[in-house]
């Protein structure tokens, strides 16, 4: 590298609920955050199905969004790959695969965040869109908060992702 | 957050041509911008289609990207989900959510876009490849600019983001 | 622009496997490569089947990476579109596309990035979980890294992309 800069702020704004996806999201957040850098995750729409509690299924407050979470029950332990799910059978093969390796899962993933104090922050708007209140997601996330937040985050961090 | 530090100038590569990609270009797009900042959209690829006039559907300068444009037809009121799309019903459930919710259309965004100063800026090469001219797109889009453009609003920028 | 910032490093999180993500990829990177900018590319995940070798297909050191390989080729030339693949018919399509556009083959793009030294990197972690060797990979590509190297070089970079 030729300038050295320490890192000191990540950003990242989760948007997929895929299970693919989730795994960069996690372990570039907590790698950041066992440096020392000062993480925050804002999970917006689909991203928000993996702050979704693994034992709530049909969430929503009216027959569409009751409708959207039969479809796409979201929790860390179902989301699914973005390519090769096929069926399940993709999914569970790369599970069995990350398992070999001794990668953490995602539930370990979150616990590690919250441990490194990595603030979780679910997007307002989409929780509203949704229908997902509080006592759905996990415990141990931060208050709602809206894009304007999301912005003054990224601003003041050195690096900020969308993935 | 540690350091305070205004958002001044936010860019955003928007690549994707999906309806739930389409919303968080333009939401903290409009947000930055309703808070004071400059900010420069980059639509690539299958992002030009948000672009796209909804009144225009096969276009293309020859039988190849007619094609395209017969199987991807575009504009801002035909943009699909990237998931449960379900032949329709899944891309018109979300659409009613969003209504329910009182979440501006695509249309409306763009057109708030435009009032609050923000740049839409067409990717030159994706247009030729694509075979899109000046007039299938929207009024009030900027010049087509290239990659080299991009990378510099990028390297001026507080916050970018490839979405 | 309001404030001039010449563009001296840019960094890439290239987590897709898809040929209109490899796309944006390269051209931006040897875009800025060729103003004179420093470029690393982190290859992870789907990323890293683009640098795998296009005379390799069955990888993977037991039956699930090896099956895994099976499902999903990858190597430059046989990358396809994230929409409108129909059975290859649209890939096809797209790639004649850009034949007749001249816009240069992603096997011309990764040869001009190495030409213009750009730092293509592996991660690490994505090798050993779906049994990649060095010798599975193209010529000319970096040590692999961590996610830590990801981040420090995201870090010291003005632009910073996860696609």
């Amino acid at each position: 590298m030729g300038r050295e800069k320490r890192l000191k702020k990540v950003s990242i704004i989760a948007w997929s609920g895929d299970l693919d996806k989730a795994y960069p999201v996690l372990i570039l957040a907590t790698t950041a955050a066992a440096s020392g850098a000062e993480v925050t995750i804002f999970f917006t729409f689909w991203g928000l199905f993996l702050l979704k509690r693994n034992d709530r299924w049909i969430s929503g407050k009216c027959w569409m969004t009751r409708m959207l979470h039969l479809m796409n029950r979201g929790g860390s332990k179902h989301l699914t790959l973005s390519r090769l799910h096929m069926m399940g059978a993709g999914t569970g093969m790369m599970k069995a695969i990350f398992r070999k390796n001794r990668v953490p899962s995602l539930d370990e993933f979150l616990e590690m965040s919250k441990d490194l104090g990595i603030k979780l922050v679910p997007c307002q708007m989409s929780m509203e869109a949704l229908g997902l209140g509080r006592d759905d997601l996990i415990e141990g996330v931060s208050d709602p908060a809206g894009a304007a937040t999301a912005l003054e985050e990224a601003a003041a961090s050195d690096v900020t992702l969308f993935i």
